[in-house]
């Protein structure tokens, strides 16, 4: 089984949108599953502390080193092989190179922050890995750990079946998808390509080839770049 | 009130994590909304039928043109000022400018694909902005949708309050954020910074440029190429 621990102060967050659809059947199925540790269950004091006020002034809270030390040493087991990943808008952009990398291993501990950040020093300290989402700030590592969870799981054997074997699909060669039709044949005075109805798989292939590359090219021209230094 | 739409086969997932936390209390206060409206509902025939298979062969199944369509045309009014998105990983990438333009307008309209994507030609017709929160693949738009309204809602006015004006976060200026450190002032070894400790607070301030620019620098230089280009 596939498993993911994410160390949390909102374990209700989880499994959330992934108790759903296919990735909450194949949870059912325990293709995969995710545990959840609340960070405030190791806070400091009677108040279970888990934040204080950024060395050196400014607004928010930053999140103990301490506190999250203790939550990954109470829930980890030191030989535990699976990434330790820190969501945060100043990791790695996630791939879905890294997404494959993830989904054929043993699993993921997730650390989620809030408020201003977590003190810098845990990060080091416990060998976390930094990863991003995206080029934007949310309120928080939650969801961020739920689209990298909901990108892996959907490629654990036996999730999405025959529906997508996942070659055709963004990203694969480092090409966007070619656009798809589906019935009706006509739609508001637009039809769907000929070429697609023509039966002639060879000139099919040829035409989706042919359109991945030209959106490619018109929307996303830095995929083509990595590509050719890929393969230098 | 800033109002989202989403038009989506598993309105279950909304609010989902946004009725938690910043962002819960925010709906709770008519800060923000999210309608959901099930694509379903616009199903053809009697078995209200969303999806046909893909024109030209190949896994999965597409959704159709004409049903989306109608789930539209259904909700939204033809004058409605909001951006109509939809979330596709062949979309352009979401950065923090968006969010930030998105969260000063009157809300959006998203659509959530599911299965192998929605018919090309509907796109087209009904003026959908392609949106993608980055390059990896997710089972269907939902969680996407989930990102892109965290990332606006918390920069909506009186969501975050004093506690993160925004100003020194990730992405602002083009540059990820210094590193951030509290109490205590000793970890396993690690001291905070003697700058941060120093009550300078000008010494601070360029301590923190310096280290805002170093991890960009060592991190992600892209932002600092684009940064240049944006200046000339």
């Amino acid at each position: 089984m596939w498993r993911a621990t994410v160390l949390t102060l909102f374990p209700g967050f989880f499994p959330g949108p992934l108790g759903f659809s296919l990735a909450g059947d194949a949870r059912d199925r325990a293709v995969w599953d995710v545990e959840t540790v609340d960070i405030r269950d190791h806070g400091i004091g009677r108040h279970r502390a888990v934040d204080d006020t950024p060395a050196g002034g400014g607004p928010g809270m930053v999140i103990r080193a301490d506190v999250v030390a203790a939550s990954l040493d109470a829930s980890i087991a030191p030989d535990d092989p699976r990434p330790r990943l820190f969501m945060s808008p100043r990791g790695k952009p996630l791939t879905q190179a890294r997404v494959r990398s993830l989904a054929s291993g043993d699993g993921v501990v997730i650390l989620c922050g809030r408020f201003e950040g977590v003190d810098e020093r845990v990060i080091a300290a416990r060998g976390l890995e930094e990863v991003s989402i995206g080029d934007y700030v949310l309120s928080g590592g939650e969801i961020a750990a739920l689209v990298l969870l909901d990108a892996c799981v959907r490629l654990l054997p036996g999730v999405m079946g025959a529906q997508a074997s996942g070659v055709d699909e963004s990203f694969e060669n480092d090409l966007l998808e070619y656009p798809q039709y589906t019935r009706p044949r006509h739609f508001e005075g637009q039809d769907i390509p000929p070429t697609l109805l023509s039966g002639d798989h060879g000139k099919i292939a040829a035409w989706r080839r042919a359109e991945a590359l030209a959106v490619t090219r018109a929307r996303r021209p830095d995929l083509l770049t990595n590509r050719r230094t890929d393969a230098d």
